[in-house]
């Protein structure tokens, strides 16, 4: 099987052209090419692969196998891949994901692809939609006993679950000790990510991520997206940041007229190989 | 630059034919490609070179950028790498490494190598070459009180410095905890690898090793002979045993006649790949 390695701020995937290559187990193939021992190494397998409802279609696998539905880094390795590699020359591109189809802007310099803009829809800030038990209208500044230290939070869901709360430093936070308190609060009956961030200034904040199941990651894009709401409700920033994680930066925007969230990143090809399965 | 990646026990590198290519800054290169979201993710950079002493030189490079000596399962690799890719015929070899020239045997199945078996030289038993601040002759069975308990060590050096330890099971040991204390404890001037052993029977051990510099690892060769030393030395096997790591099996057999170790391993090519640097 040819495939290529590729990161979008560290967030790094096993690619498989689906145009050339047919993947018969995707799900057993995620895992074994996951592995960062004894397979090439991955947070999972993403296929690209035709489509008749957008101009691609990605599958993606986790590393234990399982499907995902949507992965932000994930879309801009995938813009990126299409175009370098002359599947198409439009720069702006639709992709069917089971999260629904994403809608990416291609940002191009020296005949290759260096950002992507995609469109990560609406925020959802109604609690039961997100989900977390609390009866209000929005958790905004909410204060939560976690831990023996009062936390105030302001939850956000982007298709998956995130609670944000700021704090004066991240680099010196316990997040193996805290990020499992948050994740499984009772409060959250699907378990939830949670940023931890410190706001620099109006336009550019610090955030570190604890992703449900999977612990503290280089890089989460709805996390991302959730800390730029969770900044703009409580006043902190302005409506377009720069967010600084811990495997690169994704500028936020977010476009209140329409409701909807625009995340900008860089996407690598790290390298190419092939492996026999 | 083209490349192999290849893993003995789930110690794994990334090998480059130098027959082939160039590496300008094999440092800088071992720090670049060992990155596992990053880069191409590995151990490390070993270099098969032709060499004037012996039938190929291995070079090698740590993820830090540092140079290594010798490397067990590294070396079954370079064997594998060597046969299969027709750098040579024959089935015996000599290897040029920083610790010394080291000759392998190549078991061959369906023609190509399936296990490699790695003269490892006479064990060290003299504490102050091991080193260990002990003023006896032999370091065996002694009592050593650490974290609150009284551990029995063994200790011998292979290149390196080993303290094995006999316990019930190794499955429950917290080795995140345990083993620093072993690692940098004052009787180990140049700090020690510890390896944790329970003997299933005469020719048969579990064994987990906490490196030092590493922690714990899926795999480590001198680890392993160390083990099977100490195992004799207090007449817990035979001089032939299986040792059961995380990452594989690996054989190892005392020829005390010759007074020298032999271990015999798999080694393994995951897939090849080119990167731009």
């Amino acid at each position: 099987m040819k495939f290529t390695k590729m990161h979008g701020c560290g967030n790094d995937y096993v690619y498989v052209n689906c145009f050339e290559e047919t993947v018969k187990n995707p799900s057993e193939t995620a895992k074994q090419v996951s592995d960062r021992h004894f397979g090439i190494g991955s947070d999972g397998l993403i296929l690209i692969c035709p489509s008749d409802k957008a101009d691609f279609r990605m599958a993606m696998y986790n590393m234990d196998g399982s499907e995902g539905k949507m992965c932000g880094n994930g879309v801009r390795c995938i813009a990126k891949y299409v175009y370098d590699h002359h599947l198409t020359d439009k720069t702006r591109i639709s992709l069917e994901t089971l999260g629904g189809i994403k809608y990416l802007d291609l940002n191009i310099k020296d005949g290759k692809v260096d950002t992507v803009t995609v469109n990560m829809g609406a925020p959802i800030l109604t609690p039961s939609k997100i989900p977390v038990s609390i009866s209000k209208d929005r958790v905004i500044n909410e204060p939560v006993e976690i831990d023996g230290n009062v936390w105030h939070l302001t939850c956000v869901s982007m298709g998956n679950p995130h609670a944000v709360v700021f704090v004066d430093d991240t680099a010196s936070l316990k997040l193996e000790h805290i990020g499992p308190l948050f994740e499984k609060h009772p409060l959250f009956p699907e378990q939830v990510n949670t940023e931890f961030v410190h706001v620099i200034d109006r336009r550019t904040v610090d955030m570190r991520v604890w992703e449900r199941g999977s612990g503290e990651t280089l890089a989460c894009g709805t996390g991302a997206c959730a800390t730029v709401m969770a900044c703009i409700l409580n006043d902190k920033t302005d409506k377009e940041v720069l967010v600084h994680l811990l495997g690169g930066d994704l500028l936020i925007r977010y476009d209140a007229e329409n409701n909807t969230v625009f995340m900008t990143g860089p996407a690598t090809e790290v390298f190419s190989g092939e492996i026999e399965l």
